[in-house]
């Protein structure tokens, strides 16, 4: 996996994806020979004689050689490795832990899971808890009555079959009621898929709208590779739209128009547009203005629009609040009919960052029934999502009310994280923006800084020498001094020539002083080693 | 979804499937536009109108056309349609209650989940529990001591973090020791997947193995047809091969061989050989020395082994056991450079039938560390597989031992379960072969029945005039009969010219005489009304 990331970087950003103008001729595969003996190779070169195996690179899925998901990549990889050296041998290496800045993941870093939530989901994994008095010393008194609402809505209560392959149709009605409090527009069960955490409904929509190579999906640069990923593995062509860097990421329908002008004259049909709102790893949030412009954009231009909303309550700033794409065309007067919709939600975002749980949904709108008949097969053929993941995702879309028991330390524990979140953010943006050579737009909202690098010349001609993006270069060589773990920006794609990497704002807050001495002390000394 | 159950159940038994003798040449898309057209057609059939929306049966993927999953098709929407009858007007069916019998969904028909399983999982869900002393009240000392061994090997004991993409190393240990123990040699943690439940993993194989419609996978007809589904997702052939209903379903490597020559005859790469053991929808346990012929098959061939062991602790006769295909390779001394071999487990079948919880993995022995690292890749794309799936999978491969507070409680649950799935197997299999023109195989093993249909010529002529296959319109009937829903053998494939069905051998135990009833008096009217 590891030296892909190289490859794939250099790719992503200089239009390599999209080079390919007709779908491939070749009797034997779906890729062209050329590209998958040029992929054989690369994988090869570092490869050990070759063995008996019956499987080999050359002979497996070249969609599978293509794709590629720097977040969980070689910097990582790396990580884990010196993990396990400070582990066997403590005080080999400059720092004592290592700290995951690389992802999402805000549970891994000491964020504690939200209290009510998990006292409903013990409820539901042991139901026959709800009936013992002793239970009532234990859990508190709403979360006890949510579970019997939950367990209600469960055929048979059992928690333990295949629901409906949509989800628990009770759970969808509490989602949609959810999404119809916070929009203030109707929101229909039927529209709603539960899934493991979102990245599965994100591939059942590629797999739906990807034929072939022909077909591209207008996605944004920087965008967050599950979606480079996804679009390899069903081997579509991504079509990247940029991201105004000095407008504070901003998404400019000029930009959009000009991206799929230029894909239709290579003959692409642009099926899909991705927004991710709030950004990731850009963490900006759009104006409602902007959202009005791509959702005429999109129904003029008869695109379906994946609106990535996962990170729907992670606003830090005062001046911007989060619209739902859906809100957004309702209130525009657009209805079923006058654009095709998918919202995509998980429980591992949020205040409440359940990573761990796999829940999620996609809301889909606007699609004809025989359309949405064979998103019902294809979501059968899994049978149905994790049901602790479907409760989960119910509660997240239904919290605690005013007046219930547990409704004052739900709201302490939700808005200590999230004031919390936003403290860092700033403590870490302002820290960037102190370093020389790097600017760093404000997080908005996500959780994610993406700062830009203007390296010294020298550093880019070492990195080059050894093969690597500078950008790669700089996160190893932070890695290797401070143990810290950001995701290169050319996993991401960029502006060809910028460079930046992603650094999540999740470290506990206590550590951030720490952590930014680190940073600092790092970046003035790789300054001055590199200095031209 | 409904209309193609019918085509593609005619395809599955006449091999249409494997007709294209080449990958398409169209630029356009890796079906031939022939193809896509037939299927567009018979899809827009039926359709209404055409609408505005921008994603229609003829622009989405083809393969997505061409996917069918029976197990969820066109008969169960029937009877959920029925069941919505019911509940809105009472009376209005011949029966009181939709009785599924399509699906091994065991707690959906009130099996009860094990207790001891879900005390750890609902001490793990909160686990502030574990602190407290009124804990000792609710949950065995058993199950309080394995939640806090399963937090000590969960990262931080933040089971609502992302682990890493191949489950929590601790728990792929312990999957490991319980694999070890099963088999008699050792198993190895790097080996494991932890996925949400099976499916995955085997679109995951499948992603892998398959690049376009020359690459093969032997199945065995009659078949599980997620291995259908999967395939045709992923764009490749399905080679079949027949097991042989008068031999109790045999698996014939001579078959194999002869299967495996004719599709290398017709250019076909094949790729892996599935066996499904025990039995699904079959119910037939390999003996020992058939599955070193089929050791000996993959070895020779060259074929990755993809062993759907999912159903092992499922066997009810004394004459046969559970090997696991990785023992009987040890045992025939080969390595791991001998064979390569994936092993699918999940916790939704077992006496545990924990579908809802998503739990499963994939032991990949014999794969090259760049293939593997291909596989790693993939899975990271997703991040992780749930972690109540990932602990639940831990302990049904570590279940109470003896000593252990609940271990005769644990026993009793779990010999209570498999001693009344023997039973009612019997019971089914005695009713079906008491049955005009119906003979029915043991289920030696797995949840199902697959009896066959002798049906008079004349229902099979009505049944072809109204476009049905027989055993679907004998389906459909004894639901609107009895309210009893089984899966129509044309969507496993079977022989052609022979009809079966798939019957779960799961409804509860005091409920088994009446719908043995209800299915006599059915049956014997449906004979009755179409006899020659």
């Amino acid at each position: 996996m590891r030296r892909f990331a190289v490859e794939k970087a250099k790719k992503l950003v200089s239009g390599a994806l999209l080079s390919s103008r007709s779908c491939p001729s070749s009797p034997f595969c779906s890729s062209s020979p050329a590209t998958v003996a040029a992929a054989a190779a690369a994988a090869t070169a570092t490869m050990a004689p070759t063995t008996s195996f019956p499987v080999t690179m050359e002979s497996i899925n070249p969609k599978v050689l293509k794709c590629e998901y720097a977040v969980r990549g070689e910097i990582v990889a790396h990580a884990q490795r010196l993990q396990q050296e400070l582990q066997t041998k403590p005080g080999s290496h400059p720092f004592d832990e290592i700290l995951y800045c690389n992802i999402g993941n805000p549970q891994s870093l000491g964020q504690l899971p939200v209290t009510f939530f998990r006292e409903v989901l013990s409820l539901c994994d042991h139901p026959s808890l709800l009936d013992k008095s002793e239970t009532h010393a234990l859990f508190s008194s709403d979360a006890i009555a949510r579970a019997w609402q939950i367990m209600d809505v469960i055929p048979g209560r059992a928690t333990g079959a295949y629901s409906h392959s949509q989800g628990v149709k009770g759970l969808r009605d509490a989602i949609a009621e959810g999404i119809a409090v916070r929009d203030g527009f109707p929101a229909n069960a039927e529209d709603i898929f539960l899934t493991d955490g979102a990245s599965p409904a994100v591939h059942m929509m590629m797999q739906l709208l990807i034929s072939c190579e022909k077909d591209g999906i207008l996605c944004p640069i920087p965008q967050y590779p599950l979606y480079s990923a996804s679009i390899a593995l069903h081997g579509g062509s991504l079509v990247p739209y940029y991201l105004d860097e000095a407008t504070g990421w901003g998404l400019e329908t000029a930009e959009l128009k000009k991206q799929l002008e230029e894909a239709r004259s290579r003959g692409i049909t642009v099926r899909a547009l991705v927004v991710i709102n709030p950004g990731n790893p850009t963490g900006q949030v759009l104006a409602e203005e902007n959202q009005r412009e791509v959702v005429e954009f999109c129904k003029k231009e008869g695109l379906v629009l994946l609106a990535d909303e996962v990170y729907q309550e992670n606003i830090y700033v005062d001046n911007k609040k989060f619209n739902s794409f859906k809100k957004i065309a309702r209130s525009m007067g657009y209805g079923d009919e006058d654009l095709s919709l998918v919202s995509f939600q998980s429980v591992s975002k949020g205040y409440y960052g359940e990573c761990g749980k796999r829940g999620g949904y996609m809301e889909i709108t606007g699609f004809s029934p025989d359309v949405r008949d064979q998103i019902y097969k294809v979501a059968s053929v899994n049978l149905c999502s994790n049901i602790s993941g479907q409760i989960l995702a119910s509660l997240v879309m239904n919290p605690p009310k005013v007046g219930d028991e547990s409704y004052e330390s739900y709201m302490a524990e939700r808005d200590g994280i999230l004031s919390s979140l936003a403290r860092r953010a700033k403590a870490l943006e302002d820290a960037f923006n102190s370093l020389e050579g790097v600017t760093c737009n404000k997080a908005e909202g996500a959780m994610y800084l993406f700062p830009c690098l203007c390296l010294p010349q020298k550093a880019i001609e070492v990195a080059k020498a050894v093969n690597t993006p500078p950008d790669a270069f700089y996160a190893r060589r932070l890695l290797e001094a401070t143990g810290i773990v950001v995701v290169p920006g050319s996993g991401f794609g960029q502006v060809p020539g910028t460079w930046h990497f992603r650094c999540t704002i999740l470290p506990q807050e206590d550590k951030i002083p720490a952590i930014i001495s680190r940073l600092k002390a790092f970046h003035e000394a790789f300054m001055e080693e590199f200095r031209d």
